[in-house]
């Protein structure tokens, strides 16, 4: 009887099933290319949200709220009526019985059986292995580090408001920043635009031009994965902000209180600051050893799954690994190559699945890559064309609003954007305590 | 040398210091009411926001922000040249020093002296000394306690969604409201709204409109500081979006897993609910018992300081109560009141200082209240008038328009309310888990 009923009531019965882990990029843009196919899709992750991670700085720094850039999951693919969208954490996979042990909410747990999986887990921070780094700097990986950035962030202004030592005062006002990528970029960037601008006037007890703003890298020069003469722009362009941007130099240690660089000679020095912030390595996530434990996958130093070339497992051609966890051909960790292999795995499944060709190697088309340094600068390469400053910048927004039209977000957004960069204010920077839970 | 410079070099030397605490309506009101006035004043909070708690449900049913109910206080005063925003909690009153001591951020303490001070520390929730019904009930006062409501509420609809076990799911979309007020009832109609429209069509494995939506209350009616007429009008409204209303009924029990209520004739009746929510009693402050022993004022059953005519404290003519926190002529514990209360003490404060005649007694200019039942239905009462349904519901969006266009989020919330009321989506649905502290 309950097996009738299964087979006349459920519209999944007898049809492929493509387990989605993760509703980042890759994993959204792997569901929403199954869209029209007869396939039942079963999309997994532990947040209920996508999440635009380029953006999050922008919540950090008080522009945008946490809804615009974590539109719901289920929301976006309300329509999508193949696709069951589950709140959940993989625990385990067994890759001959072709099930995944799936975690929560709360105690409960559950077998979920695939025929095909794609597993787009993502990155999570990487302290190289050092405790005292993780528990005394913030990383910025999920939308509950963005905000307990920005209460560190404002909570700093206001402390040093009414702080009397000038000593400690200036602990308040230093914020250091590990790691000379894009997010580490941005956000010094836009703390830089606080300090110098948004936030101007707004204080009695000091000026908030007395903000020290830091940047280290490890490297010879901030954003490596551009050129050269990019990277030369992008300083220039925080250095007017009132950054000190440091390279060469790499952190030894951090506490609650400071944290301490040694530069290519070697030579220590201890700076006091009240906020550090862990924007330097990244590796993936726990999901990825999972995997590879049950598949026999190769994983690289940074824990990211070797895939074929058309971002299966080999000996496993059901797996598909896409994203960020994907280690294929150097690829790097772009939303771009997270969209464009996801809908790869997609399309292979459904070839596979109808007995057609598979599209055979998965070839990235560069879109280019970009990061915002300040409100009226960024830089941009696409293809050999290198754009900075104003240009840049419009690049930045015209790709950014292209791309937000997709979700649902993108009105409030502009008012928000116009309200930060013409209006020079911030809407976004309530300080929020959540209550304890039990 | 240190003193010329702070002779010369400080504004608020010599000045009349009024000290206001607490960044609420009354406070804030206060605060602007001295704009153009000769006096030093410090407003001191224990967050870094102002609360449009009128509108905190909308937060937590997904409709609205954060930083749209929750706007900088700095921001909001950053022009008023004469006045310091201090983020602190006061932790001791000395009456004859006239001195407040003020503990934060962090391990911080200082000392804040005062020529006038004006109290405006409104309510908390109250248990009535129920540890049980605090520890399993989410309460409503604060822009945390929306966010963790938030993510009760659009987390049992997901954990619905992968329970198979019939009768757990039925407890994951059992809503248990505590409270007939504006609050229990706007938060009633909201998630009537989300399981009978917004989230139609958005789960595979049930159908939102399972969800039992109670809301209990010990009164014989809902709404019961507006006319009669008026609570059964928004009793029908909230039936027509699958409330149950239950009157005349007492919370006995709450634990982890259920509430237990016993209707008048004492029988009891034990309801599996994941979600329980506790919007019914409310008392002042623990600033108020400070404020009790060091002025030997009185305090009501709810901890509300009685204060003289003037809204002072009789023989501490320098210390004002104004807002929620005051007791003082049966008056409410409205937006409304605590905004011309603080004004009027700030008046009182500002007609002394310069010798003036004192404004007198104050006197409380009724402008009405009103409720959102749902999204096209509202009640509202003004001097004998009685509105209700599409008409209250547009008297309700004019009020609350105008009064948002006193601060700056407007733009983004008239948006938001466009896509909720018109479009019937929630664009701040995103569940937020901190990071935990060390």
């Amino acid at each position: 009887m309950a097996r009738t009923h299964a087979n006349n009531g459920d519209p999944a019965a007898g049809r492929h099933r493509v387990v989605i882990v993760g509703s980042g990029f890759g994993g959204l843009f792997a569901t929403k290319a199954l869209r029209r196919e007869p396939v039942a899709v079963t999309l997994i992750d532990a947040t209920n949200h996508h999440l635009f991670q380029p953006l999050l700085y922008q919540v950090a720094t008080g522009i945008l709220s946490t809804g615009e850039i974590a539109p719901v999951t289920r929301e976006i693919l309300r329509r999508q009526r193949n696709v069951s969208v589950q709140l959940g954490e993989v625990t385990a996979i067994d890759a001959d019985a072709r099930t995944l042990t799936v975690a929560g909410p709360q105690a409960t747990e559950r077998t979920v059986p695939y025929d095909s999986l794609i597993v787009a887990g993502g990155m999570t921070a990487s302290y190289f292995g050092n405790a005292s780094f993780e528990r005394f700097s913030q990383g910025m990986k999920t939308i509950g580090d963005a905000l307990a950035l920005r209460a560190q962030i404002f909570g700093a202004f206001e402390a040093a408001e009414v702080e009397s030592d000038p000593g400690r005062r200036a602990a308040w006002l230093t914020f250091a920043i590990v790691g000379g990528g894009p997010t580490g970029v941005e956000l010094a960037g836009q703390i830089g635009e606080l300090a110098h601008r948004a936030l101007a006037r707004e204080y009695r007890a000091f000026d908030p031009e007395e903000a020290k703003i830091l940047l280290f890298d490890v490297g010879e020069r901030i954003l490596p994965t551009f050129a050269p003469r990019l990277s030369r722009k992008a300083t220039t362009a925080l250095e007017r902000l009132g950054v000190e941007v440091h390279t060469d130099v790499k952190v030894t240690d951090i506490d609650a209180e400071s944290i301490t660089v040694a530069d290519a000679s070697g030579s220590e020095r201890r700076i006091a600051a009240k906020t550090r912030i862990w924007a330097a390595g990244v590796r993936a996530a726990p999901l990825a050893a999972l995997v590879a434990a049950a598949t026999g996958a190769q994983q690289d130093r940074s824990g990211r799954i070797a895939v074929a070339a058309d971002c299966s497992i080999p000996g496993r051609p059901e797996v598909f690994v896409v994203g960020d966890m994907m280690d294929l051909a150097g690829l790097p960790g772009l939303a771009e190559v997270a969209m464009q292999s996801g809908r790869h795995a997609a399309r292979t499944i459904v070839a596979r699945a109808r007995g057609d060709r598979a599209p055979g190697p998965f070839r990235y088309r560069d879109l280019g890559t970009m990061a915002a340094v300040s409100r009226t600068s960024a830089v941009a390469s696409f293809r050999g064309l290198h754009l900075s400053g104003r240009i840049g910048w419009l690049a930045w927004l015209v790709v950014h609003l292209t791309f937000l039209t997709g979700f649902k977000n993108r009105f409030t957004t502009l008012i928000h954007w116009g309200i930060t960069f013409i209006g020079n204010a911030r809407e976004e920077r309530a300080i929020i305590d959540l209550p304890q839970e039990d």
